[in-house]
This record gives structure tokens, C-alpha cells and sequence, in this order.
């Protein structure tokens, strides 16, 4: 395989700074990148690179400084995402049913999926078009899976959970583990019944090891094109709209709906039964625990508005002067109070 | 299926308010509850749902305004379980061996198991009556698995470990992975044996891709009745009581013991080698580094009375205005010496 | 099995205080130890064992007072690891391959390998001698598994990913699944590629449930001898070094690299894109955001040096007694200014 410049511009809408009939035969990071590769400048820090990249060409935002060829367009990453894809195409798995996974003969497949060894495809449930079942996957009795969706080595889909179109669900993640739901009758605790599902709408991405519980009653929501990152959770009942972000490691308690263009950090904790509105930014490793509205960014444990956790927080580290000025003043006052006194 | 509101009346110990012979088919949250539906107020935020709703019957703690029928019970939540356990009972796994499992010629099998394709026993496990393990289970030599007891899918339970009676495990769960125990010599680790098992008691529910390790010698114990849910971490030769909660992301370091009818909140983490008492709370995302007396309530990273956490944290977020009023107060001093002086 | 407490001795390089020619039979906790057992003092709060217990004879660092026999070492710990592997060795699964693995025709096996039912084996991967896959293990394409490497069940290795020789690892791990990598086209998420690798070098041990995602470019890296703990997240592109240490539930995120010899506490998260010195300590539940030269202790949310830390929280705890102190001084204040006024 092998592009100009000129074809990559043309591809990702870019123009050319330099040599335009340079021939691009690879793609490679800024580090690595030889004679051939065209790349990218992932993290500013790597801008020093730039003079010295061995790279043919490197894909910018603007025209930089350096005698190196350049793609210069809007958005540098979406171009690098593009031209990695003609360079190095995802290799999808070879349509087929191994003779070794295990099909209901009451499981409706569609056509060119990819259905692993050791896959298990229940009765009554519906596998949608070109989707892909790695080995071990598991598909519970009357759960769907949509067109084009591909679910990686070990995924658990329990009965009666719906999994949308194009949806990349990773290695070992569980869909529709039972709700954490008790009640209490004397010191035992009585399992509540988990009868709902989890419904994950199209486009979504969701890691490995994450956890998704059904719902005890109704539905666990995932929005179309909602991504979640590694060993995240969320529990029963929750509701998450469409084009938010999840960091790994984060666990959202039952019961609570999260808005659109949310983005959520790495390690945060969000409690049960509250309500995070639209474009929140949550900042990582808080804990949520109040309802948020529209637009918000927070961080902290509880989460306060990042504009005050930071005040907070430059105090915090001061906190021993802090106290070491209280008890100078006290010991002032005092001095003061006593002359006052005897004045 | 069909019930009238008095049949579950007698079902559940409760009484009626409003027509007892209006007839019930099928269970629904308060927002989707339709004609027929009996449903249960889960969330005081949802009363508002009690005049709309379309349901046939509410189950309540008492008496609530609102023309709907009522069912009136002392535990509405342990009502609605069995309410919907009646309407929608779980199914069982069909008993039965596949004949894709795996098992060895040497494991002892119970009456009315339901072994799934590619699971696999190996050599002096023991698998109890009536349990079932889904597709891709693990059960390790010597192994045993109560009567009663459910492994969903992916589950692996490692050689030599115990598990007890009406036991649940969801999938992709780990019980009897190797301990997490090193010894330096010079720069380098060398691994401890980790040559103990795991015991866990009857009636314990594990949730999803939770790791319990085995223990170094001896054994890591879940007592009867306790309730983890998914994501959680019980490290090596951790001893937990009974009738005790562990939510999401929680970890457990080694060696400590937690007592019985705890409750440890999502994130929690508790440090090695300490000992929780009974009945201590722990709230969520707060890290526990000392002994524990029974009956406390813990908060905050380090862990402190709750109390004590919730006064520092309402001074926490003003900070900024304390170390204002700090350098006021610095400031009139100032003035007072100089007039002090000047006098 | 039986060896004398000389021949104890010679193994470990000790010396023996009391009875050389005491028979062991055994090794057990300190708690569990009886007549023919030899134990070891795993915490100093079991020291009241000493007089007590029932071994017949004690691992120790230096004497200790009580008449139990000593097996005196430079390296306790070191010592009981090599006596437990003696009298409890570590049980190999036996070589063979599994007509019910499924191995690709194309893969490359060693000699001795260990290949379990429902293990799979894709083209061009390549199995080093003396391997084991347990069962429902997924090697993808081309990926390589060095020498005497264990994958304990349901460990997921994806396509082209690299491991080293010696390396074990524990039950539902998954190496290699796609970077967390987005770019916004408008309202949309677009997929970064993830066309990177694992490459996990020689004596790693990875815990249960960790998940090591690939590089987006080039390779995500874990060093030589690196212990990893259970449910940890290694994001794409990090680096970490050699003999460094991750407890259970902590998180690395994007491109940042981590030196050797560290250690990083429980629940522990770390931004992206920055770097970890060597030698550095990280306390438990910590959050790491910026760079950290060699040789650090740090603690805290976000993390600071951990002797300000210390300071910083045990002012904390006494914010509302700061609090009162501010007042009580504001109200001298303005009685001193009001005489002073007067006077």
C-alpha cells in the first residue's frame, strides 16, 4: 500500500505543506516514525519531535515550524484515524459458524455472522446481521444482538438483553448480571427478584471487564453512541444518554439517569438515584452525590463546582500554615488584651 | 396468570385499601405500570407517580392519599419480591449435562445438575445437587460447589476452594486466584506460594468480574449470607462475617477481617492486616486504615467517625474564605500593635 | 514428606535454634500450626503466638524469646516461600493438548505445552515450550506466549499481542483490547484505531480481572518482573517498568510511562501522559496528575509528598475547631478595636 500526500490531502479534505508527491507507505507515532510513515503530533509535549522526525510527512493542525512535509487540516486526529484505517484496515473476522459453537436450533442468526468456537447462541435469541461472536462469547435465551455489532472473546449476555447496531463490546464484560438489590426481613437479607434487562443502544463501545446489571423491573439504558471504558459499573436501573463518555473504573449506583455529552472521569463514584443532567463534566476520582444540572464541571469528593474544589484545594495543602497563623494571632490578641488590660 | 388484590394480600401478610377483588396480571415499575399492573413505590421521589398512575393496585407501608387501590403490607419491598416472583419466577437451567461440557471421569456429579456446553470439572471436584453451571465455568480439581448453587457464565473457581449451598456467582467472577504476595530478594520479587483455598458460605451472592483470592495458607473466608456486588476486591486470607454488604469497586486488602452484618460502600477500600468489627458502616469511597470497633459509622480517606467527617467537610469547601478572614484578622492585628505601640 | 529442622536449615540457608533433629511434616499459619508443623510469623501482632503455639518450629529473623524451636534466617518470608514449596509444591497441570481446544492449523506449538479443553489457539499465534492455557484461555492471531508461561482460565491474549517468558497469568485478564480512543467529529465520537500491541516482558504476573488495553501506534509495555494485582486498568500506551508494583483496582491512564521499582497502592489512579520516576511510592487510593521525579512519596487526591500530606490531614480532621478559633479571634478583634476606638 502506498499514497501521496497529495491522496492522503484529497482523503481527509487537508492541503499539502511541502512536497505534495511524497510517497506515504506507512503510519507510525512521531517517536517511531522512518522513512515512508506519515504521522502525528498525538501530545504537545512531542512537539520537539517535529525537527527532528525521520517521518515523511506529519499530519498538523497548522502549519508548523520545520522543514518536515505536512497534512494540514481541521482536525488531526480524525485524519490520522482515517489514513490509519487505509494503512492498517481493522481485520474483521471471517464470516462462518464454527462447528464447534453451540447454536439453539430455536436462535435466529442472520447473514455473514461470525460465530466463534465455543460461542453459545441461546434459544429464542436473534443474532443480527455480519455480527461477530468471538470464542466463549455467551448469548442468553431470546437476547439480540444488532447488525455489524462485534462482541470480543468471554462477553456474557444474559437473557433477554437487547444490544443495538455496531456496538464493540470487549473481552469479559457481563450484560444483564442481576441488579444488587436486597431486602432486609430480620438480620437476613431476601434477594429482590431482577426480572428487567439491560438495553444498549447503536454505536455504543463498552470495554473489558465492565459490568452492566439488569434491571429489577423496566430497562437499564445505554445511549446510541455512548462509549465506556474498562472495568466500569453500572448497576440496576440506570440510564445514560447518547455521546457520553465513561472512564474506566467508574461506577455509577442504581438508579441514576446520566445525561448527553457527559463526560465522566477515571474512578468516579456516582450514587444511587439522582439525576446528572447534560454536558457535565465530572472530574476524576469524585463522587457525585447530589442531583447536577445541565453544563456543569465537577470534581471532588463529595463533588462541589471545579471553579471552588480548586480554592479549596490550594488551601488544603496549607492547612498546618494555616494554623500555625491562627495560633499567632492568638497568641497577639492575647499579648494585646493583656496590655490592653493593665493600659 | 392472574391474582386477585386479595390472594396477594393473603400471599404477602398485607391488607387492602380499595377493591380487593380487583384483579392483578403482572408487576411494573410505577412509571410503566398499566391496567392490571400492580406496582410499588421504590422511590419517595415517585410518589407524585401515585395519583397518575394507570396501575391496578400500589403496594405501600401505609396508607397513602391517592384514589388507587392499595396493598398495605409492613415490608413493601419484601411484598413486591414475592409478588414478582409469583408473576415472573425465575427460570431455572433446565437440568441436564451437555454433552460440549467437559467433565472428568473423576469428579463426583449430583442429581439434577445442569452442566452447560464447555463447561468444565475437573478430577475430585464435587458438584452438588441441583446446581448449575452455565457455559464456560470452571471448576478446579478438587473443588466443591454446594447444593443449590448457581455459576453464571465464565466463572472460575480454582482448585481445592469450597463453595456452600444456594451460593450465586455471576459471570466472569474469579474465586481462588493466586494471592497477591511477593518476597524481595535484592531488586527482585519472588512470588509466596499461595497454597491456601477460599470457603464461602451458604446463601452468598458475588457479583460480576469479582476477584477473591485464595489465601497464602489457611483459608479466605465469605461467611453466610454476605452479599458482594460486581467489581469487588477480597484479597488473600481476608475473613468476612456474615449478612454483610459489599458494594461495587469495593477492595479488601489481606489479611483483614470484617465482621458481620457490615455494609462497606462503593469504592471502599480497607487497608491489610485490620480487623472491622460488627455493624460498622462504611460510607462510600472512603479508605479504612485502622481497627474497627463494632457498631461504628465511618466516612472520608482516612476513614473517621461519620460525624466528625461530615463537620471538617462542611468546613472544607470554605476554606478559601477562612483563609480570607485569617489574613483580615492578620491585618486589623497589625493595625492594633501599631496603635498599641503608638500609644 | 518429612524433613528435619537441619535439613531445613541447609535448604534456607539458616540456623537453628532449639532442636535440629525436630521432625517437620508440614507448614501451617502460626493460628493453625500443630505438632510436626513448621510456621512463620507473617505479623508482628501474632507474636502472642509464640509462646503458645503448637508448631514444632518457628521461622524467625532474629531469636525470640519462647521455648518453640527456631529456624533463624536472614530472610523469614524467603525462607517459608522455599519450605512451602517443599512440602507443598506447586501442582503443574500435566502436558497435552485437549481434542477439545481448538488450535489453528497455522499456530505454532511447543514442546510440553499444556493446551485445556475450550482453549483456542488462532493462525500465526505461537506457544512456547512448557506453556498452559487452562481452559476457555483465547490466544488471537499471531500473538506470541513465551516459556513456561501459565494462562489460567478465560484469559483473553488478542491479536499480535506479546508475552514474555515466565509469565502467569490470572483468571478472566484481558491482554490487548482497544485503546479508549475517541475523536469528536461535531456531536459524534468517532473510533480512534487501536492498531498498537501488549508486549509483557519476561516474569510479569498479572492478577485476575486486570485489564491491559493496546497501543493505539507501537506498544503498551510491562516491564520485566512487575507484579500486577487483581481488577487493575493499564491504559493504551503505557509504559511501566521493571519490579514495580500495582495493587489491586488501581488505574493508569493513556501514554504515560511508569518507572521501575515503584510501587502504587491500592485504588490508586494516575493521569494520562505523564511520567513516573523510578523508585517512587504511591499511597493507597492516591490520585497522580502530574510528573514524578525518582524517589518520591506521594499521597493524596491530587497527590502531594507525603509528609505535607500527613500535615495537611491531621489538620483536616480539626477544621471545625480551626473554624471556632477564627471566630472567637474575629470577636477579640473587634472588642480590642472597639476600645481601642474609645479609648
Amino acid at each position: 500500500m502506498q499514497k501521496t500526500l497529495e491522496e492522503l490531502a484529497l482523503l481527509t479534505g487537508g492541503r499539502v505543506s511541502g512536497d505534495a508527491s511524497a510517497v506515504i507507505t506507512g503510519v507510525a507515532s512521531i517517536e517511531d516514525a522512518g522513512q515512508g510513515d506519515i504521522t502525528f503530533l498525538a501530545d504537545k509535549r512531542l512537539s520537539g519531535f517535529l525537527a527532528s522526525t525521520k517521518a515523511s510527512a506529519v499530519i498538523t493542525g497548522a502549519e508548523a515550524a520545520g522543514g518536515v512535509n505536512q497534512l494540514i487540516v481541521k482536525n488531526p486526529l480524525l485524519a490520522f484515524s482515517a489514513i490509519l484505517d487505509v494503512f492498517r484496515p481493522a481485520e474483521l473476522p471471517q464470516p462462518g459458524i464454527s462447528p464447534k459453537a453451540e447454536i439453539h436450533p430455536g436462535a435466529i442468526l442472520g447473514s455473514g455472522v461470525s460465530i466463534q468456537a465455543f460461542a453459545v447462541v441461546e434459544a429464542g435469541a436473534k443474532v443480527g446481521d455480519r455480527v461477530a461472536l468471538f470464542p466463549g462469547v455467551y448469548v442468553g435465551k431470546n437476547a439480540g444482538i444488532g447488525d455489524d455489532s462485534v462482541l470480543y472473546p468471554g462477553v456474557a449476555v444474559r437473557e433477554e438483553c437487547r444490544i443495538g447496531k455496531r456496538v464493540i463490546i470487549h473481552a469479559n464484560t457481563v450484560v444483564g448480571s442481576d441488579g444488587f438489590g436486597y431486602v432486609r426481613e430480620g438480620a437476613k437479607y431476601i434477594k429482590v427478584p431482577q426480572r428487567g434487562i439491560v438495553r444498549i443502544e447503536d454505536d455504543v463501545e463498552i470495554g473489558a471487564c465492565v459490568t452492566v446489571d439488569r434491571a429489577a423491573l423496566g430497562e437499564t439504558i445505554i445511549g446510541r453512541g455512548t462509549k465506556i471504558d474498562n472495568l466500569v459499573q453500572v448497576a440496576h436501573n440506570v440510564r445514560i444518554g447518547s455521546d457520553t463518555i465513561i472512564v474506566a473504573q467508574a461506577g455509577i449506583a442504581g438508579s441514576t439517569s446520566v445525561g448527553s455529552h457527559v463526560q465522566i472521569g477515571g474512578q468516579v463514584g456516582v450514587v444511587g438515584h439522582i439525576k446528572i443532567g447534560d454536558k457535565v463534566l465530572v472530574g476524576a476520582k469524585s463522587g457525585v452525590v447530589h442531583d447536577v444540572p445541565d453544563v456543569q464541571v465537577l470534581s471532588g469528593i463529595p463533588a462541589i463546582p471545579h471553579a471552588e474544589w480548586l480554592r479549596a484545594q490550594s488551601v488544603y495543602a496549607r492547612l498546618p500554615e494555616l494554623k500555625k497563623r491562627i495560633q499567632e494571632l492568638e497568641e497577639k490578641i492575647e499579648a494585646l488584651e493583656k496590655k490592653a488590660s493593665a493600659g
